[in-house]
């Protein structure tokens, strides 16, 4: 097949690589994504997926530069055991209250052939086993061994590992009963330390939202109702997805001395007097992924920030001319070598030349779909004039681009980082254009009330209100709009929503009860 | 303290670092050793540890090098569920007989207050999960809806997961209930192109031992009573340790068409016909760091090869003379900068400034202990002279070296490698010494049995013995001697064991049974 006739293929399919689009029906759409993608897929035990590689590789992205961040401020890595006794659950009343109606619980340590020949278990165990939902606990009581005095202090761990909270209604990456996530605990001296830590580790989380998935970040403390089970303060995370709604991308804990009463974590003072520490936590996951689909995907598929796309180039020689494969071969091997060696955010170049045996058009959309940043066709033609032919995923599918080879590999970084630019700047347009001050019940009601009920999920947006700062008005709200108070937010100088505040004279009063309002909040639909 | 002073306490120290010493209590002297390193502990979960830091450490450099290989021979890292369904653990019939005595059983899906106000399990499940025990099981079940034709040939996945093995008796690193691994699953069209695998990633993991861990190999073909269940061939790698015992490192298995035909692994041929795959599966663990410290600690502690330390090099400041730690601090900042920014053996040089406020001795014995390659201790007179004052870990406690910092500097790179080449040289000739060919019932009894009735650990090692083939024999040497055949060494080019075997003329004659053999197998005792 000629490139001509492959590139018309091509735009004939461009308004429906995945359906149902974004506008006919959003929840449906994320899945079509997800599975066009290739990134993940629900397995035989119940809500559990398993990782696809390109999903995998996305995530591996993400631990590598994550697991830098956390390095450069001062953690190590280390492992703790996957099952926590039931007693050390218990040793937190607010914990074990949030943890304990979703857990997988381990009975028995063995098989054996039951009466009807099947295998039942058997050997229970005299004290049943959680798989972790979470380590606080079983983290607190090793720290407990291990910190004699203040001269152990800062203890700063961070865990890799897989996690467990049984839920009854799963979406991929966004909420299945198995995740894999990062959860750091740290103990400190005095509560300023460990406060400075929480939020330390809450701009580390927005910085690698921002500059890495590229999806721009409204931070701030959460109300008690949305608190960690046993936190004294909750901050988090959370961007806006394309319907409007929030996602929880990630929260950092000051625990006060909650845990560590519960795990005597205590140290001796430099005056040799025994004192409780001062403890936080705090963690991402593999819901990330739902995230960077849901902020960047489109109704042709997924579209890969380049700094955590497994691939950041795909080269699909065109050689069905007799007689031209082994010179068009020649030229996409040694321009992927030449990109190979250039490094863009760290990394090196990564390049995949796509030798399936595919029609041109089928073999493209499969990487437009799975948002390969960058896809090039080269055939005889573009080897003959020294030069590239490609498609930038963040651009329409028919926008393609001839550039002198020499150039484009000069300016490969360039280009990496100009689409890693416009995907930020896209999503930051979006949540802006989404947020209102709202400042009347009325306009509030109306804002997150569906214009057609056939599409409930599409509403305003985020509405920065006043709130009184009683948990009755979020509980009405919530009952009413199923609408939360997703933060207290933070508007500081990287606060994308600062601007929106700027010239706000609005008397600080909560529209929902007329009393006296210590700011504004960040009102949402959430995941 | 001077450094004079300090050195003598140090050298008072040398023959007690860890007590007891390895030939006074090898078991215990290995649990002291992972103690003193600060590797790991046990939990209050049963039989599950804690990879501490420096542990944890040594566990991302194997998982860095190990997955850089993978990727070179074209695998993909994907990730599965924890929970394997209980019909699933049933669907091949040697599997499930192996695993079943030992599993973890998930039985309930959340607790609730029970009669005496305590949590209970709740929620049963209609089917029991076991805690992966290995993944064959699941991950064919996936690759039976992935793979529709020889065009998804081969498939080559790799997994980084926690596992669970209920053991009854544990030991840090080399048995415990959960551990670290990577498990590889491939599938093949031809059963040539899996063989072909199984033997490839049996040679990555030598390579991985040799190279990176300084471990010399033994490897080859385990017997019957040896194989994984459900294998058609299982080939290992077989390290000697300092008490003459064999440890199995990793394992390679051949699993001919067993699991596919279990979890219909079906393709459709180039004619279009149907037909079963052929898969592999393979897999090392942190049980290499109990190989680790069995193969290279000694009575001071662990000796860690550079290639998989968690740092190269650590540096002491002594600057405890008024008026000399500005200068001294600046040395060794700007030093350890410099040595930063070379690369030894693909990775940056790592250099540690510990400022810990502890006396020199007890400083520099800490890091004796966890087995750092090279300790630098910097004082006023080093700054004065330009010079790095320095303890090479392979060599005795009290054999310090002066140089010139920029020549220290600039051999770097070449110390180090020297340092690993050391402890394979030391290792690889333990082996050899306490490897012996044998042809007679008698001498093989005498050479497995302990001179010392109070140290039965102590035995000869390796007997590279003649063999009928035949279960019976092996089950006899098992329960007279607690000797099993390790493997049925490969004989090549790279084997240790080749030189032993150049002048062998003993007739091939099983020395138990007086009947024919097709080759000398390796019996060992082993871990």
């Amino acid at each position: 097949m000629s490139k001509e006739k492959e590139k018309e293929k091509g735009s004939k399919a461009v308004a429906t690589a995945i359906s149902p689009t974004r506008t006919e029906d959003y929840p449906e759409w994320y899945q079509q994504v997800v599975k066009a993608a290739d990134l993940a897929e629900l397995s035989p035990a119940r809500g559990c997926m398993v990782i696809k590689p390109w999903g995998y590789g996305i995530w591996e992205n993400i631990q590598k530069i994550l697991d830098k961040r956390f390095k450069e401020t001062g953690h190590q890595n280390a492992y703790f055991p996957l099952f926590i006794p039931k007693s050390f659950l218990e040793k937190e009343a607010e914990h074990v209250e949030g943890f304990a109606k979703e857990c997988a619980v381990v009975t028995h340590h063995r098989l054996e052939k039951g009466p009807d020949g099947g295998l039942v278990p058997a050997g229970p165990l005299s004290e049943p086993y959680i798989v972790r939902p979470t380590s606080e606990t079983i983290i607190g009581a090793m720290f407990a061994k291990w910190i004699r005095s203040y001269r152990d202090l800062p203890l700063l761990i961070n865990q890799w590992a897989n996690v467990v909270r049984w839920e009854m209604r799963t979406r991929l990456f966004l909420r299945t009963t198995e995740f894999l996530w990062q959860e750091g605990h740290t103990v400190h001296a005095t509560a300023e330390d460990a406060r400075e830590e929480t939020l330390r580790m809450l701009d580390v989380y927005t910085d690698f939202c921002e500059g890495s998935l590229a999806i721009p970040i409204v931070r701030g403390e959460k109300t008690e109702s949305e608190r960690f089970p046993g936190a004294v303060n909750t901050y988090s995370i959370e961007p806006m997805m394309q319907d409007r709604k929030a996602l929880q991308g990630g929260t950092s804990h000051f625990l006060g001395q909650n845990f560590a009463k519960a795990s005597e974590i205590k140290y001796l003072d430099q005056a040799g007097a025994e004192q409780f520490a001062w403890t936080t936590s705090w963690g991402v996951s593999t819901r990330l992924i739902g995230a960077l689909v849901m902020s960047h995907a489109d109704d042709n598929g997924l579209i890969l920030p380049p700094r955590v796309a497994p691939t950041h180039i795909i080269i699909m020689p065109m050689v069905h001319k007799v007689g031209t494969e082994e010179k068009v071969m020649e030229y996409c091997n040694s321009l992927a070598n030449e990109l190979r060696a250039k490094i863009y955010a760290g990394r090196e170049v990564e390049v995949h030349i796509d030798r399936r045996d595919l029609r041109g058009g089928e073999k493209m959309w499969s990487w437009i779909k799975k948002g390969a940043p960058i896809c090039m066709e080269i055939g005889p033609r573009d080897v003959d004039a020294g030069a590239v032919f490609f498609y930038r995923r963040d651009q329409e599918p028919g926008k393609k681009a001839n550039m002198p080879r020499a150039e484009f590999v000069a300016k490969v970084g360039e280009i990496l980082e100009d689409i890693q630019g416009a995907l930020f700047r896209r999503a930051n347009n979006f949540m802006m254009e989404n947020t209102r001050l709202i400042d009347c019940k009325e306009e509030f009601y109306a804002f997150f009330t569906p214009k057609n009920a056939e599409k409930p999920e599409i509403h305003g947006g985020y509405a920065l209100t006043h709130w009184s700062g009683e948990s009755s008005v979020e509980a009405k709200i919530k009952e009413d709009l199923n609408v939360t108070i997703r933060c207290i937010p933070f508007v500081d100088e990287r606060s994308p929503i600062r601007a929106l505040l700027e010239g706000d004279r609005a008397p600080a009063v909560c529209p929902f009860t007329g009393k006296a309002s210590r700011g504004r909040v960040l009102f949402a639909k959430a995941y």
